[in-house]
């Protein structure tokens, strides 16, 4: 049990460091294995709080969280006191005092967790299901877990990281980890959704080059729904052609090389229709490892509760 | 054991032989005596996705899936990534992933459950819940477990299918369940509501003249909300009076004749109020049948699902 | 186990007897001392059906039903066929006979639960959750407990009771069970929201007379969303310097007296924010009592649901 990672709230993959991230690599893959927890309370209670639309990510830890034994109450944010006006921070203190021990939250607030953590009167621990253009530390874990468990290592592997990165809650911490970890990583998709900040942990290319030479392909979403200018810049059309991942362009990567996406798939935006389930697709496995990099991090917080 | 159906998803009711529709029902009887299940698998799960309002149905899946002690991932389809514009394919896709076990699913979409059975990519099982104007195979189920509960045969009993025919999930689905098991089926209600094919199930006759030789009174809920026309046919009162099971109709019933009804009952249109727990109904057995049904279905897909 | 208050429902703690309330609150007091129930059914299922917006009361009814071990339901009421029309009453006759032990509810209509309690086919157990401008009996008992837990008793101690009286489901409950257990009352507040059939539990004061003077300043919530007539009477600062607690006066209090609220609290306006976490405040207390209290309400109607 001393291989364990001990965490006070999981609200960032950054602030973790190397050894604390593989970890949890590892504790997932034993759990994927066929691990079990053994909790030193009789019973845990978990509250997961979306108030973003969400299925896999919802879904993932409530899984996660059963497959541990935790109890998990059922919060709908739609029919809670937050409609009387009720702050996040009453909600959270009020959940706290009832004997919730982890509560995951998704909020359209960035780091709407920092009062949360700084509160002395609030003993639940904090676990970030995605805060606004913020973080998204669990789908990095499991991204990071995927790409471990298929090659072993994150020595020299080159990481493509495609498309709609600015309003990406996982790309930017993916690009911070895979090159800490030792990944090279590289951007393509259009200029305009790219940043200066990201040349200090990749170089851009074209999708056309990249394609033939990288480990990983790892395509975004595009985030129509956060694109609140409301000028859809391209045509789904368009945009598959000119940055997408097209059947055509797929049949020119590696024969080792893997497509990843965190999904929900615009399917023939981001990534053509037939590749979802093709052979070198790793998106239902991310979906799975999900389930698995989520019991490692609850068990390290729900662990750090008890102490 | 060897008497347990095995069943590869449960869509529709028709498709399963006599034998196998009587298997689930005496399955349905044991659990209803106290047969308890014997999992394979230390722990499966379970979610249930209604797209459509439901109380009966919802719930009623949601206690058998307990009773047989299968985890019920809660599933709330206004806060899903549907909202996000992903399908129902890659919603199930993501649920199988994730190792769902069981989808339940209402959908207004007719069919809907062809592409999630046809795919090779989605393991879990799935249950329909109602399609559409489709079907409604475990209404079927407990509306033909609560006739052979009373009577211990179908046949020669005679039953009567009254009112909404046309709108009904489950009508269509009972006529020729009732016929192929030896029971002689009839219909009444609005002309309009009836139509050519059912022949080939049953003889159309008056209430009047049904209501006193009928061992079965199955009375339909009049479907306000799928008559999209606009304009309603009749008045409540004039449909009670002209085609509904009045309190004087009832007491011309035979003494072992029962009234069912799929509920929910829009009381004094097709249904006197005070015969909804009147000694001669079997409404509240129906949906207490529906808890055993569900099970015995469940039961079945959840062994395929390991074998 | 005689020591233990056997109820058939419980929809209104003014009908229990002293001696029934004062063993509630002792079962409260022993289940957060860990006391566990031993339950005489395999099996027990709850829903929760909160018609109106809640965290508070129905995540700690939720909370108190898994740390029983019973099943908890879910139940959307926005999805559930109340949108077609389906009454209250049918719903839960629906419930009790899928097997539903007890529905705990939260409805806008005053004494919903009479019709409930009165049927003879209904066999559910109903605890009353809040139901319009009426009672709040759980509330209330865990007020009870929350000041016999930090006094010892009831008598002779001193209670003020503060605020919009008037729109409080607890406030009324409150006044006459203190009164009744032996504690003296006190009210404060806007004259408007006063009601002189109050005078038959306790004396009104100004605030700042009574905060110097009593054990127990009972601050309650403005209850905006209830004051229809569109007009607000204060401004919030107003209210606040006038009627609330604010950290000045709260500074007056005796050293051995407690701040509580039911919460949510509407901060700055019944109550200075610094005040909700402050030492003397009680209010993270009733919170947490609240589980335990509830443990015991939902013990005693289960028992009798099995006798």
């Amino acid at each position: 049990m001393n291989d364990r990672v001990i965490l006070n709230h999981f609200v960032s993959v950054e602030r973790l460091s190397n050894i604390e991230v593989m970890k949890l690599i590892r504790r997932g893959e034993a759990f994927k294995k066929g691990a079990t927890w053994q909790p030193e309370k009789q019973q845990y209670f978990a509250a997961n709080l979306f108030f973003e639309n969400s299925t896999r990510t919802h879904t993932s830890f409530e899984t996660a969280e059963r497959k541990l034994g935790v109890d998990v109450l059922s919060f709908d944010t739609s029919t809670s006191s937050i409609q009387k006006g009720e702050t996040l921070y009453d909600t959270i203190l009020t959940l706290s005092a009832l004997g919730t021990d982890v509560c995951v939250i998704r909020h359209s607030e960035e780091a709407f967790f920092q009062p949360l953590i700084d509160s002395k009167t609030i003993k639940t621990q904090i676990v970030n299901g995605g805060d606004g253009s913020g973080q998204h530390p669990s789908q990095c874990l499991l991204d990071l877990m995927t790409i471990y468990e298929e090659f072993g290592t994150f020595d020299s592997l080159k990481v493509a990281i495609v498309g709609d990165i600015v309003h990406s809650r996982v790309a930017k911490s993916n690009m911070q980890m895979l090159r800490r970890l030792g990944a090279e990583v590289y951007f393509s998709g259009p200029k305009e959704w790219f940043s200066e900040e990201y040349m200090a942990f990749g170089t851009y290319l074209p999708i056309d080059e990249l394609v033939k030479s990288v480990d990983v392909m790892m395509m975004l979403r595009v985030q129509h729904e956060r694109h609140h200018d409301g000028k859809q810049v391209f045509s789904k059309e368009a945009y598959h052609q000119t940055y997408g991942l097209t059947i055509e362009r797929a049949s020119q990567m590696k024969p080792s090389a893997i497509i990843m996406h965190p999904a929900p798939v615009n399917r023939d935006v981001e990534l053509a229709s037939e590749l979802v389930e093709a052979k070198q697709s790793r998106i239902v496995t991310q979906m799975t490892n999900g389930v698995y990099a989520r019991m490692a991090i609850l068990e390290a917080v729900l662990t750090e509760a008890i102490l």
